[in-house]
């Protein structure tokens, strides 16, 4: 087995930098092609737009009123008004009309006195020109409309064709081929066969590339075999401006992408210090860029945006858009490597006055973190992380509107929260124009608790169980939160069990039984309500955790102790109802438990809050409950 | 004449969300289709997207190693090291890969040592589900993915695809109706016949649809006749969301809009206190909105942003894009009306640590004037206007990583400032990635040195000359700016001189033939250097400006003074060689002069300028000077 190691860990500005300073070097031109502007939006223009005709091409009344000629009204004053006659000294003339010989003046039409039919007074000298747009007085033949490399806008059309140009010269749109690779991805999403996974990144790309107006040129999976490698780069090569390889790149023994380069042309680099995204290399074949991007789909749509964006700039010769930016305001301490400037993905809220970012877990494996990020938090190399409190630069991945409308939950996980999200969606109700959004980390109970009292959030799902009154969550908020005045709305009821295979193959009855032999436990994270449960049920019991296999196995969410018990890497876990159902899992009741709402007394009065509370109120989250089952609501 | 005043003068949020509410009652519903999500970029989610199944959906090596029983390791120390068989105690694994029965826990490869071609030793012990991705890890069946009403972003086709799902329910795009009218609207542009004008805002407003994610469905512009108007309008009502007839909103004679609304469904407002675009018209007709768009571009553009916008929105039940904004240092006093809210344009630059708002001249009708701002400075109703270093926010209408790398050159106009802009533009020198540009505003050069005072500029084109010394400039820099220090970079000698029609029909000779019987003058405005020049040759000879009919008929640009002798408004005007040329007049020489480059000595090392002095010393530089004519460089 051939393994290589990683070959730089080059700061990402010199990179980007020195690759593109060497693409200039050999990169074919980019085609010109001659469009009509009116489909020319999101265009680069390849030479200036020079006014053919000017705009107005005549003089042309700025008002509604008549036209006269100036010095034939000299003489009218608030004593001695001046009669005129149409025909003779003034004309009608309305907002855009050309004024005739020998007029050369406007009077509003609220400054005359009509007489009759064919004369008005007026009581007011005119000056020469006045309300008249002047002949260019917007654009003047022969002015530069649009320079070079211009992106063309929707105003920018309006512009060129008011100077009487209706074609113009563009560069040709920038292809970009994309070459997803491996023996164990396929493209068939219909069924997964065993073992193999989705080809899930090229599909992004593509509608990056789009965004960016470019033209994407994607090819199935190519497997890992040297020839069909070869053939497959050559052909994207042939017929793109830039060809993005994914996967392949990091130092694993499959890693074909650098020695492809090496052999067909040059490799530039390999290794950036940024993270994820490390793995990149940088090459160039036959004068093109050849980038290979990491397929982890953090990593991947990282460097995609952070490396392959800025050589798309570089052909498409402008340097819009990127992800727009915003300063946050991180909430816990993040410890970060020295060695890599880090993309946190957080979520976002405006709490209070402040922009708020909540990391979320790292790891670059997974799909859905990006989904549920608002940004990426920059973390620059040389730093070992950052203070709670400080501020960093995030770039962001959803609107920074729809963020500052974004209610933010952080506490226990309950299915629940996704269709309360969805139908504040739903609900529309748009306020002066803004809809509400509802963001939910799951963190559990006791970290919700903590997230408010850091003021990340503006309410707290809880379910904690006071093991000496038997009471739920109330006493928390004493212990938790003194002092601070949080009001607790009642959320649902909701029954906890036992989860096991289908037909409780292990005969699981009771607490006692997780100690059996050969039993394999999952259990949630500390700090969780539900562990909370499981380890009250355990010392009632008088059993010792390290009696029940698998205690330190720890997963955040009931969904996912529900999916170790079904794939059977586990045979029972603690969860509701609604999780054992959607996996088809059997449930052996424990018992029911309170699932509520902590909101700090002074975001009670936010819309985004009343509109939460409309849900929980209303008769469609009432027939979620009872389809999911499990649940029971005042 | 039937003429109609405003019926309201109703705030745009009151307007915009009572007109919203009134549409919701009785909108049709909006069609729903199902979409590959492969091609569903920028399309919104009709109903949540539910994961299929988990992603991985098979337990995965988080690393590349090799698969083990962890308890088969639970012995190895780094005394007591353990050695594997292949196949009976491990196999190897590729990061992705699944792990097979019976194996729970990867080691990575780093802590392995090969001793055979069938033999590893292990110095640490593994625990159970060490470096794997259980099933579900991502994604978990039947879990929300995507909630309803979420417009797809590229990072959403890959987690809905890991979720094994690749159609998506989606609704159908906004198709939104455009209605140009009005006799003198033509949108033949090959030809202006006399009194007409370009359609241009039509195609403005289709580009932004498409921007916004929509369908247009634009017609030819309709005549001011009944009939053709009612027939247009019904032809759009019939097959579009949302209608927009452009003009006939206003209070003037043809204005039609407003009882075509009322004379086929219901005139909700006619009015909102915003400017430009107050006389918008909200109606509905057949429970669809039929919204009337002033004519001038400005008020259009304003009109459709601010108003069409959040319609749109409502149908496509999402509430982005929309324009981004950010907070602005206004750099002079500004005065507005109490009445409304007022979108005043601006140039943007990054000057020292401030983002500066400069104001262009108000005016509706231009739009260039819509090209050249950076963006929209807004004025609060019940607000006489913003005094200079106050902030204000700015809807920006350019990306703000453009405006931060842009030099704000305000002063002296001249040809020349738009070429170099072209040439920074196309020298394309990216420097870590960035481009530069140049952002020229006209002001005249006194205007210019009090730009740079008041730090709103970060250089002044300027030829002033001191009427004692006859030389340029340097006297200037000392008087008005006194104790900065202050560069003065030599740029171009030009030619200024009296520009006439073709073979000078008045036989203009030198400044006293300015008197003349029947000679018109058209005048540069005060605070411009050729301003300061005419002044000085008229008091040289002893004439009195008085005795110059048209003197005081001031324009800002040298191409505007040669548009209006171009026209026949005007007998002569003073201007420089190149603008003569460029209209094809004759010119009669006064002399040289020097127009050079006032730069504060801090910003000499900004990138930007070291690429603007490149320029200037540049070949193509050279060249364009020879080709415009009139110019001598050092």
């Amino acid at each position: 087995m051939k393994r290589k190691i990683y070959l730089s860990n080059t700061d990402i500005e010199e990179a980007v930098a020195s690759y593109i300073e060497r693409l200039e070097e050999e990169m074919p031109p980019v085609a010109v092609e001659e469009v009509d502007v009116r489909s020319a939006a999101g265009r680069v223009t390849a030479s200036p737009v020079f006014a053919r005709i000017s705009a107005p091409n005549h003089n042309a009344a700025a008002m509604d009123g008549i036209m006269v000629l100036a010095e034939k009204t000299y003489s009218a004053s608030e004593v001695k008004p001046v009669t005129l006659e149409k025909g003779k000294d003034f004309q009608f003339i309305n907002t855009g009309h050309p004024l005739v010989e020998p007029y050369d003046s406007v009077i509003m039409i609220e400054d005359i006195v009509p007489e009759d039919e064919d004369h008005v007074t007026i009581r007011m000298a005119a000056a020469p020109w006045q309300h008249v747009r002047p002949i260019g007085e917007d654009i003047v033949a022969g002015e530069m409309v649009l320079p070079e490399n211009h992106r063309i806008r929707p105003m920018d059309i309006g512009a060129v064709l008011n100077s009487g140009v209706s074609s113009v010269k563009v560069y040709e749109k920038i292809r970009v081929g994309i070459m997803p690779t491996g023996n164990e991805i396929t493209d068939e999403y219909e069924t997964l066969p065993p073992g193999k996974s989705f080809d899930t990144n090229s599909w992004t790309f593509c509608a990056m590339i789009q965004e960016w107006g470019g033209i994407p040129d994607r090819i199935p999976p190519v497997p890992d075999d040297e020839e069909a490698l070869r053939n497959a780069m050559r052909g994207l090569l042939s017929r793109n401006h830039i060809v993005v390889i994914n996967a392949g790149s990091s130092a694993g023994g499959k890693d074909f992408t650098a020695p492809l380069v090496e052999e067909n042309g040059e490799l530039f680099l390999h290794g950036i210090a940024i993270k994820p995204g490390k793995p990149t290399i940088l090459g160039i074949v036959d004068g093109k860029p050849l980038i290979g991007v990491p397929g982890y789909p953090g990593s991947a749509f990282l460097a995609f945006e952070e490396i392959v964006g800025p050589v798309f700039r570089l052909f498409q010769k402008t340097d819009i858009p990127k992800l727009p930016h915003a300063e946050a305001t991180v909430s816990r301490r993040v410890v970060s490597s020295l060695k890599y400037r880090e993309y946190l993905r957080v979520k976002l809220g405006k709490v209070g006055e402040k922009l708020i970012a909540t990391p979320l877990p790292r790891g670059a494996g997974s799909t859905m973190s990006l989904v549920k990020a608002d940004g990426l938090m920059i973390i620059p190399k040389n730093s070992e992380g950052m203070e709670a409190g400080e501020t960093a630069r995030v770039e962001l991945v959803k609107d920074l509107e729809t963020i500052e409308s974004t209610l933010v939950s952080i506490g226990s996980h309950d299915l629940i929260m996704d269709y309360i999200g969805n139908l504040m969606e739903k609900k529309g109700a748009f306020e002066k124009g803004k809809k509400f959004h509802l963001s939910s980390a799951h963190v559990g109970s006791m970290g919700g608790l903590l997230a408010l009292s850091r003021g990340e959030a503006h309410l707290a799902p809880i379910h904690l169980l006071d093991e000496e009154t038997g009471e739920y969550n109330t006493s928390y908020l004493e212990r938790y939160l003194p002092g601070r005045n949080i009001r607790l709305i009642k959320g649902v009821r909701r029954q906890q069990g036992f989860m096991t295979a289908k037909g409780n193959p292990k005969g699981l009855h009771s607490v006692k039984d997780l100690t059996g032999e050969g039993l394999r436990f999952v259990n949630r994270q500390r700090g969780s309500g539900t562990r909370l449960l499981t380890d009250y049920l355990l010392k009632k019991e008088g059993i010792d955790p390290a009696a029940v296999y698998g205690y330190e196995r720890e997963m955040t969410t009931h969904m996912s102790v529900a999916a170790a018990v079904k794939s059977g890497t586990a045979d029972v876990g603690v969860g509701v109802y609604s999780a054992a159902a959607a996996m088809e899992l059997d449930f052996i009741p424990i018992g029911y438990e309170e699932y509520d709402f902590a909101i700090p007394e002074e975001y009670m009065d936010l819309p985004a809050i009343r509109i939460f509370m409309e849900v929980l109120k209303s008769r469609e989250f009432k027939e979620v409950l009872k389809e999911l089952g499990g649940y029971e609501c005042e």
